[in-house]
């Protein structure tokens, strides 16, 4: 670290210059946000096509379904080849539902719970505990939270989960699930690496009611070109004689509307099975509606794909002026290090030991708001208080050129005071 | 019952003559559907202003909201008060959600199982039972099998559930929750008189996590002027000290578009502290923009009123000639009653003991679909297969004569081949 080179005197001087800078923020009474995973307004208005793309006139699905009624339990028949291929999957394990995947993740598991997956329901098993790759998703945590299920974290490297010691966790019984954002996750905007993939379709859980949760939010979300490829692991389960461990999520929240999108699941041909089974029971159908708006906007892939595009020229200037202020104000000094992720909605920062929730802390007296640190971690606990997300979205450019500079002024200040005060 | 004045030779000659009638239908190959409580096409159409009701140059809500974008997870604030007068509470106590208001109810009970109401999650309390007025909505009936929750029959009249039977049975502290469709009952299109609403906000269950689950799905739904009457339930619980005791659904999917409308809920200040909470964890919100249709097509609970009068126009007829065909080919018989709703989507048949599954099978041989007998009862058991449910709205009125006219028909053909075989 480069200010151990210091002298007591020249950190003096170092925290004098970085206070005085810190103060000149916090004078301007600036609110900024970089803590919501949110598309910004000029995002949303490349999707306004959605708003004409139904009319009176036209309300038939291909089915000739009059999406206005009752019915269609698990979606519209030509959203459905979209998202398998999205997915990597038969379009015969396709469910296309209302407009949040979250929501379809908390009832998968809800249902788990209350009637299992093929063994008894979870909640009648005493303790069980799921696989957390950390830095996370915080509302993947708190689901398993809500429902009293026990999280064990696991190292997330630049090529996924820590494999080894997944493979060894899932010897144990007790251990029923497995969170996975693998495609510019989040928060660290990495893309599972073809072996871990390969692995985690391999595995061979003690419970047979074992699931893997992948949650594919940014499946086709890249900054850069070529966008990055992640094997299908439905195929590679299939192959390995585990078609029904995996259950995948995805939406269009980020591609088209965040709040009225539409969400998707897969899942393996006797988990599609008791998935449907359950919602005869709990609706009646999704909103067909809005199905067919996103299926008027987009006939194949292809088009979803010309999409993003767009989404990512929005994008790119985002996390670059971002990347270029952490580079030009912590590279180098040894006290931080972040991902430079080619897709997805965050940047990982990471921070020496102990210095997260104060950073966070001095961000926000200064008028920053930041995801809560320790948020990215099961409990709200990062057991080495170091990590921040940074959503780069929402602001504009300018506001996240101010933002990114008065963060790593904080991060500064952060270690400073503390070396100073030792 | 008339037959019984006849002899032998005479009810053979009358069943000879209803065969010939039967065969008569049988042979024109018709395809006839009273089986879904579905609005037809021209109540679809009356509600199209729908679709142009938001464009993209006008995305926000009264609050300022983008509604394109994630958050809100309790609904827009303009049509809080519309639901909150529809269910007579005050408006901090309405949740406005998705497309279904089965969700809402499936939602809350599934909550209800993993993590109770104020007491021990309903899952860990042994066997639990609800109240089930009967004949009454297969799909409440259906969620109650889906969680293994033991139902008890309890008889329906014209005022509503036999109280007297429903007050001896929150004695049992295994006893959590009670069905309700006050108004235009499903199926008998019943109005809970001021005498059942008051004595159901009165109950003093056993156990303290005992929900009433009120289903006005039907709240505004009247066929005939003036609209009946139903008290508000909340006031007069909240005047017993009951805050807590019911839950209240309600939702536009047979005011606007049954698979696109708006659904909401209402509870008492804990359990809407503690739904909420669950929200959080399951969804990032509703879809905001069908909201915000449903907000500008509505701005007042007087459009609803306005609105319903077109459904009702289009529908009365559809009632009147099924009523009309019943009364002329089986009143004074003594060998079926009917109820004569002045709201709500269905006519309920009761027939002798023992003829709904046969009448249902002789419908279904010539051609017109009934929904299921029993189908009106828990675990599809009508104790005396005495009740079928007649659903007039989805057919045109020429299809509905033809249908009521085959099923009277059935009904004299099941009860006469029954007598001659004696």
């Amino acid at each position: 670290m480069y200010y151990e080179t210091l002298s007591q005197n020249e950190l003096a001087r170092e925290f004098e210059e970085v206070k005085k800078q810190y103060e000149a923020f916090k004078s301007k009474g600036i609110s900024l946000d970089m803590s919501r995973g949110k598309p910004g307004p000029e995002q949303l208005d490349i999707s306004n096509d959605i708003f004409g793309a139904v009319t009176a006139e036209d309300i038939k699905s291909a089915s000739g379904v009059d999406c206005r009624n009752y019915g269609g339990l698990d979606g519209i028949e030509e959203l459905k080849p979209i998202f398998a291929e999205i997915l990597g999957v038969d379009k015969s394990l396709v469910i296309v539902g209302g407009n949040s995947s979250l929501n379809m993740m908390f009832d998968t598991i809800a249902q788990a719970m209350t009637h299992g997956m093929g063994e008894k329901p979870w909640a009648a098993q005493g303790e069980i505990k799921f696989i957390c790759p950390c830095p996370g998703y915080d509302r993947h945590f708190a689901i398993c939270e809500h429902f009293g299920i026990k999280m064990i974290n696991v190292a997330c490297n630049e090529n996924g989960p820590d494999m080894a010691h997944v493979e060894e966790l899932v010897k144990d019984p007790t251990v029923k699930g497995m969170w996975c954002v693998p495609k510019y996750s989040n928060p660290q905007g990495i893309v599972y690496s073809d072996e871990t993939v390969k692995r985690i379709a391999a595995l061979k859980p003690a419970a047979s009611d074992f699931r893997v949760f992948w949650d594919n939010a940014y499946a086709i979300h890249n900054l850069t070109e070529p966008d990055a490829k992640l094997l299908s692991i439905q195929k590679l389960c299939e192959e390995n004689g585990n078609s029904n461990l995996v259950i995948q999520f995805t939406s269009t929240s980020k591609i088209t509307f965040p709040g009225a999108g539409v969400a998707a699941q897969a899942a393996g041909p006797e988990d599609i099975v008791r998935l449907k089974k359950r919602m005869t029971v709990q609706t009646i159908g999704p909103d067909k509606l809005n199905q067919l708006r996103h299926a008027r906007v987009f006939k194949t892939v292809d088009d979803v794909v010309a999409h993003m595009k767009k989404h990512a020229q929005i994008l790119r200037p985002k996390f670059e002026i971002v990347l270029k202020n952490l580079e030009a104000n912590l590279g180098g000094l040894g006290i931080a290090h972040w991902t430079k992720p080619n897709g997805g909605y965050f940047i990982s920062l990471d921070l020496l030991p102990g210095f997260a929730k104060r950073t966070h802390a001095l961000c926000k007296e200064a008028g920053l708001v930041m995801t809560g640190a320790g948020a990215t971690y099961p409990y709200s606990k990062d057991p080495e208080d170091k990590n921040l997300r940074i959503a780069p979205s929402y602001p504009s450019v300018q506001e996240l050129d101010m933002a990114s500079k008065l963060l790593c002024i904080s991060v500064k200040y952060a270690i400073l005071e503390k070396l100073i005060n030792q």
